[in-house]
């Protein structure tokens, strides 16, 4: 399955990408966020309905100077998470950078809007990993509507989050590691369970992959290196 | 259209503010942060389809150290927003606060975190009305999914966005000044216009108010006071 997932990663479909039964058991819509459409914004709202999310490598978050939020906010005292307070990954800080809004945007939040600042940060994300580093404030201003997600240095090394899950992916599919997700919810107030989301890829005709396919194929590239 | 606009809102019901067509020409759904229920999440994701947040007034804001992002994210430098740069309102910067999450929420998307980090921080707001300042990152940290929103002191006398338009209203109903607002949707790519929003509510039985009467009986009560 793991091709599958891989194959239609590069042709910018969605797939859906579980990470494991012992983390969050959630699963996300994941495109390359070089594809998305105001069409995609508005399957992920509806269909998924968590929060649309951009995560990108920490290479290019760094040189971009997008630091972690927890970081960014650590004047802000005892509110700011620290070790041990993020209940699926007692290890880790949560992903999230900062909130950005494209320059070009109106309130920032319409499909339209959000498809456009998705798609420049993939811009400056294929630009940085051929060598030329944008100013990222040129194009973009915080706080905005589309949160960043920031993933770990050595990715699933590190962590193993939605955000380093579906970088490696884009890594291991040769396309530029920037990836759109957004949780599923289910109508009882949780989110959508495995089995569910199983049942809304087939009738969608899209890939559904776990965390630990990933994982094997990561560790298994890495063994063959 | 205002006493039934301050009726419904005290009553926990779902009202539909639009803000003004010179301004964002946007209609977010709007509830008493207390009234907030799982369901209440998945009516805004799913037929609202923005950002969810909470509004709350500037002096419960202050008290419980929750800045501005523009002001917390000073140091990130030339991407942070400055005068001029919010397309619908160049006199002001944006009423972002930070992102939070309950401390016992588990991922803090679900409709079930969401609603149990928005009625908690109603709930710290409403004990701030009567003179008991709680400490905010006892229940609370950052980053999180819900973004707080941060009225201007001076409510519509200083700005006029869906932040300050919804506090106001709280406050001339008699009840905390937190509310939980999401931006309505359309399936076009943008924003759902005026007449759209007129329809939902007919159809749903929900008031329907414009930010225009809003200002209009707030400056009526100024002017009789």
């Amino acid at each position: 399955m793991i091709d599958e997932a891989l194959d239609a990663l590069k042709q910018g479909k969605v797939i859906l990408l579980y990470d494991f039964d012992n983390r969050e058991k959630e699963t996300d819509f994941a495109i390359l966020s070089s594809a998305v459409t105001p069409e995609t914004i508005r399957m992920f709202r509806k269909d998924g309905g968590g929060l649309i999310c951009t995560a990108i490598s920490g290479a290019a978050a760094q040189a971009f100077g997008l630091p972690f939020a927890s970081d960014a906010l650590r004047f802000a005292g005892d509110i700011v998470e620290k070790e041990g307070d993020v209940p699926y990954d007692r290890r880790n800080h949560s992903s999230f950078s900062l909130w950005v809004n494209h320059r070009n945007t109106y309130t920032g939040v319409t499909d339209r809007d959000r498809a456009l600042t998705v798609t420049s940060i993939a811009e400056y994300v294929k630009n940085f990993e051929n060598g030329i580093t944008g100013k990222f404030a040129d194009d973009f201003r915080t706080p905005g509507h589309m949160a960043l997600l920031r993933a770990a240095d050595d990715l699933l090394d590190q962590r193993r989050g939605q955000t380093e899950l579906s970088v490696a992916l884009a890594q291991m599919a040769g396309v530029t590691p920037a990836v759109t997700i957004c949780e599923m919810m289910a109508d009882n107030g949780l989110a959508l369970d495995k089995e569910g989301a199983k049942a809304y890829a087939k009738e969608h005709g899209l890939v559904f992959i776990e965390g630990q396919e990933v994982l094997d194929e990561w560790e298994r590239r890495r063994a063959a290196a």
